[in-house]
């Protein structure tokens, strides 16, 4: 390529960043105002760009959302290391991946922006156990070859530590450390997986 | 007292009706608008009375929203039913009793809207833990003897196990009978109260 051609025509750096841009301002506006309450004229706004690019990217504000409810961290690099190890232990190892993901306010918030929508709007709920269903609980059940209701069990369980360790801070469940917690979890999530 | 005297001087049989009609506004227009979105006018006007009855019943916004978070069952009528029998089936009593405070759905959507609001306002949030915890949490766990850390670990299992049910409806969790969910849930909440 010369270096007199038009630069656009060449590698498009910014184009992944707007993506990305999109999907924080997003984040922060669903967590905000919930699905319904959440404009993609207001996420265009946040996120400094024009509403027909967010168009563009992620077609409808139903898309865009299915995009943002994607888990902190993704499922199919998480699961192999989950699989990996011995089988006694694999409640714990689950848990322990789950508290890195969560660790951080900015990683759990999609999880918890997701959950208030879910509880406001019967769609957003239909979206998350579509998601849900899809992306980890049959995978999970699928890998482990263990049923789907005990999987759903043991996430009940984390998404319910979840909600009583950040978004309520019982005490002391709140300040305990992760391994106090994964002592605490990881033997029902071991429960769940191994069977009555 | 006499044929003729006025009747709003005897028994005023209209008065507690008028405080449960307004708490099942508010619990309604919680529910709907969260913690913040719902006005006292508003919820006066879904009773169908004066916003001054309701400052009157409930003084502020506040205590109104505190007195529509109690939780479907009175937890000082649940619990002698939990502690009277065997002490290993506790956990199946704990859950049995929760069924049904929650099967119907008229009786879950305070607990629901709670939720919400507490994952909307972090002043919600504080009063949700405020209340679970002096009227469920700390009562538990001292009546059964158990360290508060792990009747929160049982309560954050029931919590989720609502979501799951009720509000994400996966499946199969939705669809088992209660009978079901005891057997898959009580020896869980049992072995967070038999300790480690």
């Amino acid at each position: 390529m010369s270096a007199g051609a038009p630069r656009r025509l060449g590698r498009r750096p910014g184009q992944s960043e707007t993506r990305e841009q999109i999907l924080a301002a997003a984040r922060t506006l669903f967590a905000e105002k919930g699905y319904e309450g959440a404009t993609v004229r207001g996420i265009a706004r946040e996120a400094g760009v024009d509403p027909a690019l967010v168009h563009h990217y992620f077609d409808t504000k139903e898309r865009l959302f299915i995009a943002t409810m994607r888990f902190p961290a993704d499922p199919s690099k998480i699961l192999p290391q989950i699989l990996e190890g011995p089988r006694e232990e694999v409640g714990r190892r689950i848990l322990r991946e789950i508290m890195r993901a969560w660790a951080d306010p900015e990683s759990r918030a999609p999880v918890i922006a997701m959950l208030r929508s879910a509880m406001t709007h019967e769609r957003a709920a239909d979206m998350m156990r579509e998601f849900i269903s899809s992306a980890i609980l049959h995978r999970v059940a699928g890998s482990l070859g263990v049923p789907p209701l005990r999987v759903e069990a043991a996430a009940s369980q984390m998404i319910g530590a979840l909600i009583f360790r950040h978004v309520l801070r019982v005490e002391p469940l709140a300040s305990i450390s992760d391994e106090e917690l994964i002592d605490l979890l990881g033997p029902v999530i071991q429960r769940y997986i191994d069977g009555p």
